[in-house]
């Protein structure tokens, strides 16, 4: 069961993000990086870039090789300084009441679109899927007259990954439908990804290298889409707005040995993340189902103040309250490796049991 | 004499930029870019920040620094992507028609403020300032109820440094003043800057790292203001939009070493600009006079001709012929280190002598 579609109306502070959940001296569960580093082979490039960076950078072959890696043409790529500089693009590019009058988001999801559209000037509408579903989705969730529609695949903060055949029937002539996958190289396989689909009218593909490459400092995320949506959204970029580094770390990350190497961190994540679902559900959390990103969304009773408990004990999870569709029971935590996670569910399950005297 | 305030309407490659007069295997003096490579010590530093890119950028840090070395408040500084980004934010930040109705651009000067505003709905006039004068500038040439000023200082392309006594003028309350200062510290003490001003009116000044340290690929720069345009101009900013090593590298550079070092440089470079604009002009070439940025602008009669053979011979000048105010026979020539000139102009030389037979 979809909730009935909103204006938006609703007080969640979307501004928040997991960096300002995160707190020196804590460890973090509450911002969805992946990696505490960039690889060391990749680290190496970095550095080697820093020589060429007295010349403004040229993002071309950041194009191309996202382009081949894709199979879309050319004039089909648009890199860009992060996912969130991609939100600022399509909600400048698609001017209010000109070419989008009926804009609509599907929460829970990352409050960035919905921020950067608000602050173009667009009215924007939302589609909030229901816990009780499983925050799965199907075509006729959202209004028909939306013309551009923002999802998340899999989505943030609930993990859930939509089948391509359930979000490509929300593409038609006249409507922009972006799909933000800036977590789908975490799906092994990406399955369900629509970014090599240039058949799909006014489809928008996001993608991010910031999750599995430890790269959010760097802001390299780039954009697929039909060439004439391409071309709107790079006219109100600002030049050079992606860095050498980007640049290098796109051309770096695009190479068949980081593709295979990212597809092997997703399938050997996805044990880790199943593990620690049960645990979760074991300790009375409802953990939402079919979780295949690097994070799992659970809601515990009197989770907020769980939350609270383990910032005390030095964890930090992801307060659930500023998605809109969830609340203070909810929190999103972070899979990171199996001894940190094994630490934080040992931490976990002492909230749920009488504490022993210290030896 | 300041040219009529015209519409904007004549044609210029406004998208035009040093770099694309650059090439592959060209000596490049076309893009102003004074360091080949970030000093070691700056290197340094950034490679150390490679180790901390996960983490998403946090420009705090760098906001305190550029508020200690200007003596601004925190609320006065904007840390930004480059000098171009914060083009955008004020043309997006300041609406066309509600809070800015009459913005006028000071030319010839960096073309990209104009495509920023116009790009944002602006309708932009220009006013253009002559070479009869040494594109000099005085209060009258800017139309009186212009609620949007943007000037450079020292200006792009023509390397004249206004005075603060000239510029300071044109503020008043209900007006935006921008100066663009990406130059300013290539002028020993910086004398005429106005960026520790908070006492004008609708100031609104801009620095960039780019040029005195070799930083173009990195983008960072930063903007300061009264604080309520501050907050205007940070509310259109994607977030995270400073990447962390642009953040770094603001820390550095505001250090008082690198301050020092950068005065030092500065003081360096004058005799070598002063030694290339008098052989310049002992080749028939027209200076503009009081050039204190670290490029000179130049007429040579049939200079489009002469820019053309230049780069056959191997080197790279900034073509004049993009900037509002000047023509194909103007040229703009980055000042390097005087080896590089030297060639340069021995180079230059042949072109005005018959040639010699090879040996």
């Amino acid at each position: 069961m979809t909730r009935a579609c909103t204006d938006g109306s609703d007080t969640f502070d979307l501004n928040h993000h997991g960096d300002a959940d995160a707190a020196p001296g804590l460890i973090d569960l509450a911002v969805n990086v992946r990696a505490g580093m960039p690889p060391q082979w990749l680290r190496r490039r970095l550095s080697a870039a820093l020589d060429d960076v007295a010349a403004y950078p040229d993002a071309r072959a950041a194009t191309e090789a996202i382009s081949a890696r894709h199979g879309r043409s050319l004039d089909e790529v648009l890199p860009t300084a992060g996912g969130a500089e991609a939100f600022t693009l399509i909600a400048r590019g698609l001017r209010p009441g000109v070419e989008v009058r009926r804009p609509v988001v599907v929460h829970p999801q990352f409050t960035e679109p919905e921020v950067a559209l608000t602050a173009a000037g667009h009215a924007v509408s939302r589609t909030v899927l229901s816990s009780d579903d499983g925050f799965t989705f199907d075509a006729t969730s959202v209004p028909d007259d939306a013309d551009l529609v923002v999802i998340g695949n899999p989505t943030n903060p609930t993990s859930v990954l939509h089948p391509a055949a359930t979000i490509e029937p929300l593409a038609r002539p006249g409507r922009v439908l972006v799909v933000d996958e800036a977590f789908m190289d975490a799906v092994p396989g990406e399955t369900e990804s629509l970014a090599g689909r240039c058949d799909v009218p006014g489809l928008v593909v996001l993608r991010s290298l910031t999750k599995t490459w430890g790269l959010a400092g760097i802001r390299a995320g780039y954009l697929l889409g039909p060439a004439e949506l391409v071309e709107r959204f790079r006219s109100v970029q600002p030049p050079w707005s992606v860095s050498s580094l980007a640049v290098e770390a796109m051309r770096a990350c695009m190479e068949r040995a980081a593709l295979d190497q990212a597809e092997r961190l997703a399938v050997v994540d996805e044990p880790v993340r199943r593990w620690v679902a049960e645990r979760l559900r074991q300790l009375g959390g409802a953990v939402v189902p079919h979780a295949r990103a690097p994070f799992l969304l659970v809601r515990f009773p009197r989770g907020d103040e769980l939350r609270r408990s383990l910032r005390d004990a030095g964890w930090a999870v992801r307060r659930g309250d500023t998605f809109p569709g969830l609340g203070p029971d909810w929190m999103r935590i972070a899979v990171r490796d199996e001894p940190t996670m094994s630490r934080f569910l040992d931490q976990l399950s002492r909230h749920f049991t009488p504490l022993r005297p210290a030896s």
